[in-house]
């Protein structure tokens, strides 16, 4: 018996101003985990949502993960929020994982406008965090705020976790849920997870795949200071010379990677999942515009769709210890750390691929044959993840998102890593939805981070009609 | 007839603490001028020095010199403090030149003390702008004031020339000076810059040859904005790859330059001028250790001098627009601008330099074939300088060091730029004697800038004997 709940999606696009007004507050929160000295207000951003929580009825209780050294500081790691609301024994459990926390932000990194600021424009929602995660976080508590207001018993408990360290690897995370596998993991019967992206700007998807990832510190030193360019010029070995000679042995011009191996690890390619890439609504041309390339690698829709998802791949991120700001500097940097990662899929195991790394890095840089130092390192690694499409909290996803966009979802994977979804997955032993709510060119980690008007108000629906899906999956 | 200057030197040493609490002061203005937010610091660093220079009775008058946009802003340049000491036509004239701006400078460089705050330790004297040039400029400061206290006469006119943009190209000085030819420069009869260094620790020196430099911007981008590399990994060409390629043709490992044709711009060398790299008080281990370094490219004292001052070498400082904070930030850069530059010797020609650096970075772009966009530009240059060491201004300086240190100094070039001093040769027709005052080790432009003490109190002697020497020039 399906509840009808087209007076509340009514209700819920008059209530566009109250929702609107949540997301101001909380992109106001700078919850930029990575920065410690931003650490109080990623802590705030954790008790403003308990309160928001509270407030809907859901019990809370803050899991403290002790402290970490960051950039030689100790600073307490933020909480992570466990909330429960509903407990009746006769209904199956949902448990929704979501992030409090956001990526670095500068209006003089390229915004054009404060990124902690919320700002609507032509119908999108600027701010850093208005799409990852802060948005869908917020679609939660507005779905069930408005059952609540319509007196629409929900079909199952909710469990809520939101932790605040996503953006930096997650850090005590994976260990707490470990303790917590016979507590509060204990009768969960679906996850849902809302941290991904549709594939374009119309069609709504269903994600079944993510990257993993491996992520690398080069360091090269070997002089004990910055020196002036003029006065040692010329009878120094440079170490942001060197570094830079070894970064550009690791890719092609078209981005292929070059260290031997690598590409043997991916699991072969049936030609039954071949032809599901063929259905896939992809348009290659709007993609390319939608960066601003002028050409890219390959054109061709499923080489294109299997490089991103089911490829590895190798991005270099910056230097870390050389002149970074505008203008001219004369200086010879004395110690340069060269930041890169490479997303993997599977059948590829993050420690082979850490090895396979370090091994043609250190290959390398025998050949240059330079005296200066050089200490390649792993970073933070997470597996890559891939699910069954067809079980039944995919299904309550797809009908959820048919009731509200009136279209059957694209069955997806995405190039990106949400490394605890897999952690839910091994611990719970049941199946976890990646149920995207906002678009492909909300440009989350990057400059003008927004959230569409659209997709805000439609997620709200979405994990409404969601929840009350599943009380029939 | 020399004047006994015994009692007058003891006097300087006595004086001590007052010549720190001036230095003291002068650091603690930061007069960065490559940084448009510290202007004001910069030109009130002119106006601080105009008040020292008018209490020992120079005529002072301020330049201006208009304004320039940096970083997008529209910024006031700092004036040109001219100043005059003596206008007796019976008397030579004797024009000094100096900077009152510094490098940038952060204790999160790696500073062990707060850069604008000058710390004596062991002998030496921390703080940016300590050595370049704000310790040599107070240097001529105390000198004359010491001659005034003894009631010596000084047996010259002293113009003072000291600008404040010399670590940002010494923009608008040439122009001014060009201006001034018939008025402020008009009968200079030797000029005198204190803005290099010893070769050593110990042994003092002249120096008769500077580089010249050409400094070079290369811009790649392609993408419109920064891009989430998990989502947009191994789909695009990746302007960060495409410039860390570029970079990493420009040298050899043992930072040797691969611009074809470059080497061969460079003036022979005579057996005579071979010889005197024999006679050259150098010790290569010594200075291997200073740097931190295990191996150098060549550890010949006679090659390696040469490489130093009369070989052009190219350095990379760093690059624009990517990821330079601690930790990991999982972005793809959109726009990235590499900076290098290249030191050049006689007879190497800055405008020929940038057109076969640019023609060879475009041809290593064609044989890439990225479809990125690629922006390599030249930045400021300036031209190398060699004079001849056996003239009256040169031998006034040598005998003030002998007199002050009891040794005969070292002939010595330098590997770095003062692209004015071929300004005010061209302007004056005159002799420019380079008389420097500090150590090798003293770090200029790098963490934990310094003075020795011993070096800062001679170096007032030493001025004080070259203007004294300069009544018999």
């Amino acid at each position: 018996m399906t509840v009808d709940l087209t007076n509340v999606f009514h209700e819920i696009d008059a209530d566009y101003e109250n929702l609107k007004e949540l997301l101001r507050e909380a992109v106001a929160i700078q919850s930029v985990s990575g920065d410690p000295s931003k650490r109080d207000e990623t802590i705030r951003m954790v008790h403003w949502m308990k309160d928001k929580l509270e407030k809907i009825g859901v019990s809370c209780e803050l899991a403290a993960l002790g402290n970490q050294t960051l950039e030689g500081k100790t600073v307490p790691l933020p909480p992570v929020l466990l909330g429960t609301l509903g407990t009746d024994t006769s209904k199956k459990t949902l448990l929704v994982y979501g992030h409090l926390d956001v990526q670095p932000a500068a209006k003089s990194d390229g915004w054009d406008t404060e990124p902690f600021e919320l700002v609507e424009k032509d119908g999108k929602l600027f701010g850093r965090g208005s799409s990852d995660d802060k948005g869908p976080v917020l679609c939660w508590l507005h779905a069930i705020k408005a059952a609540q207001k319509n007196n629409i018993e929900l079909p199952v408990n909710i469990k809520f976790c939101f932790e605040a360290m996503e953006e930096s690897g997650s850090v005590g995370l994976p260990e707490l849920l470990v303790r917590e596998k016979n507590r509060f993991l204990a009768g969960v019967d679906f996850v849902c997870i809302s941290d991904s992206y549709w594939l374009g700007t119309k069609k709504p998807c269903l994600t079944y795949g993510l990257r993993g990832i491996c992520s690398f510190f080069v360091e090269v030193t070997g002089i004990k200071q910055d020196l002036h360019s003029g006065v040692f010029g010329g009878v120094i070995h440079e170490p942001l010379q060197d570094l830079m000679y070894v970064m550009s042995q690791l890719t092609t011009v078209d981005n292929r990677i070059r260290i031997p191996g690598l590409y043997e690890q991916v699991a072969p390619l049936s030609a039954a999942e071949e032809k599901t890439y063929d259905e896939i609504e992809f348009d290659v041309a709007e993609f390319r515009d939608s960066v601003g390339a002028s050409h890219l690698p390959t054109e061709d829709k499923k080489t294109l769709l299997l490089r991103r998802w089911r490829e590895p791949s190798l991005a270099f991120h910056g230097i870390e210890g050389a002149f970074y700001g505008p203008g001219e500097k004369t200086v010879i940097p004395s110690k340069v750390i060269g930041k890169f990662s490479i997303r993997i899929v599977p059948d590829m195991d993050p420690d082979q691929v850490n090895k396979m790394t370090i091994d043609y890095l250190n290959k390398v840089w025998k050949e240059r044959g330079s005296p200066n130092v050089f200490k390649p390192r792993p970073g933070h690694s997470a597996k890559p993840w891939v699910v069954d499409v067809n079980d039944s909290n995919f299904m309550a996803g797809a009908r959820a998102m048919k009731r509200v966009h009136n279209v059957e979802p694209d069955r997806i994977r995405e190039g990106c890593s949400i490394p605890i979804t897999l952690t839910f997955q091994e611990l719970t032993g049941k199946s976890v939805l990646l149920l995207p709510l906002g678009a492909a060119d909300d440009m989350a980690h990057s400059q003008n981070e927004k959230n569409n008007k659209w997709n805000y108000v439609e997620g709200v629906k979405t994990l409404l009609a969601y929840i009350m899906e599943l009380g029939s999956a």
